[in-house]
């Protein structure tokens, strides 16, 4: 079993990997030896140290062990090795392989060509489907549901992390509703695909109007490389921060999530707030990735 | 013990290796606790993925862990410290080192002044015994013997694994073809070398004629910076590439081997027939590192 | 508990480390698990392959793993990410930070951010609390007491690493000597912190004469950058460098120590000597940050 995309996982298959999650994060801190003996290869073309540490924390957590590298910049592939060689090559001393590659498709490539299980931890602009998964169960641990009011904010055009997710959410019946400056808009494509799902969707460039009705504020990053004229960047950046005060007519139980890392979207006085669960996403980060680990090399049933 | 050179290695102790190498692989997916507590030092002050992913896997599977870095761009040798020092240091680490450094000679300088065993991982033009050892394991399992007719295909000039892997076929007296663009020979130095044993030697600029009488065709990479004329490269790099019309009058059972990685002097379409077997002495490096480190590590008698 | 400055323990409390230290020490050889399931995050914002070895050597003989980065050139800062972000994610996939970053006050930060223990392996010119306990374990272990006369040799005007050993080595009654070029002294700030213990204090340019009352030789680089004139530089050098004629006056049982890496400041002549205890100052490291990593982890009492 492969994890290329959240778009090849039956919605009964996201419900088993959140109910193991939900079993690793109890059995955390139990001596734990379900992947003992195995070897997990990290390949990170492109660095990514969140998505890394976490994937080799979850992975030690079982038990296991990891190999591979941070940058492609050291390994063999300044020497022209094509991607198919050098995973026929690696396969040979891992039981599964975690693959960040700055191209999108590649996951997939990788995942046909090796013989051991691949997940893909983010192909260029395409998908990141643990990422999707963690942001799933954060959202389940913490409202106990995923039919939500979510409201998604920030670059919901070239955002990788917002297009998994919101389609996810759109397979459990979530209203979704989509913010993004103008510009930076989901792509059409992309909301035809929600549509096929019993979904309510608004879209809007309006913040503010948006956060009284929602239960989840999934926030990302706007990039200034985005904007070809820079006062337009700090424009827009001021008009879709979350602050103190956008945050006072709130539900009481409104949670906010970002994918991190953050620059400037969430004001560091949010942290205190009782809203603020993106660090507690990240912690998530880790039972999800267990389950993951454990459910491709079948050591769970 | 080090192992720092295939030539510092008597006939005997190579048939032992080999046989400990066939030990680790058939017990390969047992729980393993040989190098239990033992740690291993990877220094590689130029990188190599495969070599060192192969190094910590070996490692791994015996139980044992790792401590390392991957490129010697971000250890202490850029504060000016001298190779001699940087092992008194490590070596306080670790309980065995594995070393990689551009230099000759380098490997044999840190077993000189380690206490700890040294295994040579490249140093530079000069030597990488276990690459050698994995080379002749995968013969002797594929083939069961040793005392074959070998082709060794592509820069025999600069190849510091055909030279290594010419001395050692030679030790086990099979029958070597060397085949080389004009140029890129074999040094006489080296042809001197191997006919010190028992050994029928052939050198001939055909490649097409050899391929019949071959029972293992060894294909190394001819690099673009050995030729000053660029169109001269390319003459000679298509005569040289394997394809699948190259093997129309090969043995039925011939196998073909490459240290890897490669770039174009194998054919893709080559990698689905019944001869490739490049991929499959991937696989062989790890018992082969698995007993390597184990003897180094007395951990076996 | 976190350990960020010398001057953050207590008498008492030193002791208690290196007395544990030597337990460490004397059990290295057994089986341990005493930090079995405990993950030790290395986040090296600066590369320091030493420091980042010795502390992985020793997570693991306590088994325990790691995860980390060994330059910040491939982590998330690159993004833009500020240090507090970074630490509340990587808090939630390990159970103790190491941070070495070169920005002053950054591991105090790290530390008041963190739920996690966090442990200083240097914050640029500030402190590097492991350094210098293992500083005063190895005195204590070859000399048996701390309360000696110890001459402190080199750059102590920059030198973090004298400025931590002279406070610790004030705190026990040492008698210190303070050698170092013109332009180097150590500064008067320093000097009053050490005269508020019960010390005897010397200050000199001259190295010869301090040789001979000495029991404790620490010597420690002199960086070209520091002298606008490289004469100069060559001048001084050359006055402080230890040679075999530089000790024909010292007493018997002198010990000589470095921080490492050195480049010229001890000719090699002197590694054979029964003075150099430099290298064996290096392996006294692995104790020490064991005793360090199970005592945050309150693996001990």
């Amino acid at each position: 079993m492969d994890i290329i995309s959240i778009k090849d996982l039956t919605k009964g298959e996201i419900e088993k990997i959140l109910d193991l999650s939900e079993f690793m994060e109890k059995n955390m801190h139990i001596q734990n030896s379900l992947l003992q003996n195995k070897i997990l290869g990290t390949l990170f073309f492109e660095p990514s140290t969140r998505t890394r540490l976490s994937f080799e924390a979850a992975m030690k957590k079982l038990g296991g062990v990891c190999i591979g590298f941070a940058t492609s910049k050291y390994a063999s592939v300044e020497k022209g090795e094509n991607l198919i060689d050098t995973i026929k090559t690696v396969e040979n001393y891992c039981d599964v392989i975690v693959i960040r590659h700055p191209k999108e498709g590649s996951a997939r490539l990788a995942a046909e060509v090796s013989v051991k299980p691949v997940i893909n931890a983010g192909d260029g602009a395409n998908q990141h489907p643990t990422q999707t998964l963690l942001d799933l169960y954060t959202i389940k641990r913490e409202k106990g549901r995923l039919d939500l009011n979510i409201a998604l904010v920030g670059d919901l055009k070239y955002g990788r992390t917002v297009h998994s997710l919101a389609y996810a959410m759109a397979m459990f019946n979530a209203s979704i509703t989509l913010i993004s400056p103008e510009g930076l808009e989901m792509p059409d494509e992309l909301i035809l695909d929600l549509k096929k799902f019993n979904v309510t969707l608004k879209e809007t460039y309006d913040l503010e109007s948006a956060i009284p009705r929602s239960d989840v504020l999934y926030v990302t990053r706007i990039q200034k490389e985005r904007f070809p004229d820079p006062e337009e960047y700090e424009k827009v950046k001021g008009a879709y921060k979350i602050r103190p005060e956008s945050l006072k007519n709130a539900k009481q139980d409104l949670i906010i999530l970002h994918p991190l890392p953050r620059v400037d979207e969430i004001s560091p006085e949010i942290d205190q707030t009782k809203y603020a669960k993106y660090f507690k996403q990240v912690y998530y980060g880790i039972p999800v990735r267990m389950a993951v680990l454990a459910l491709v090399l079948e050591a769970v049933e």
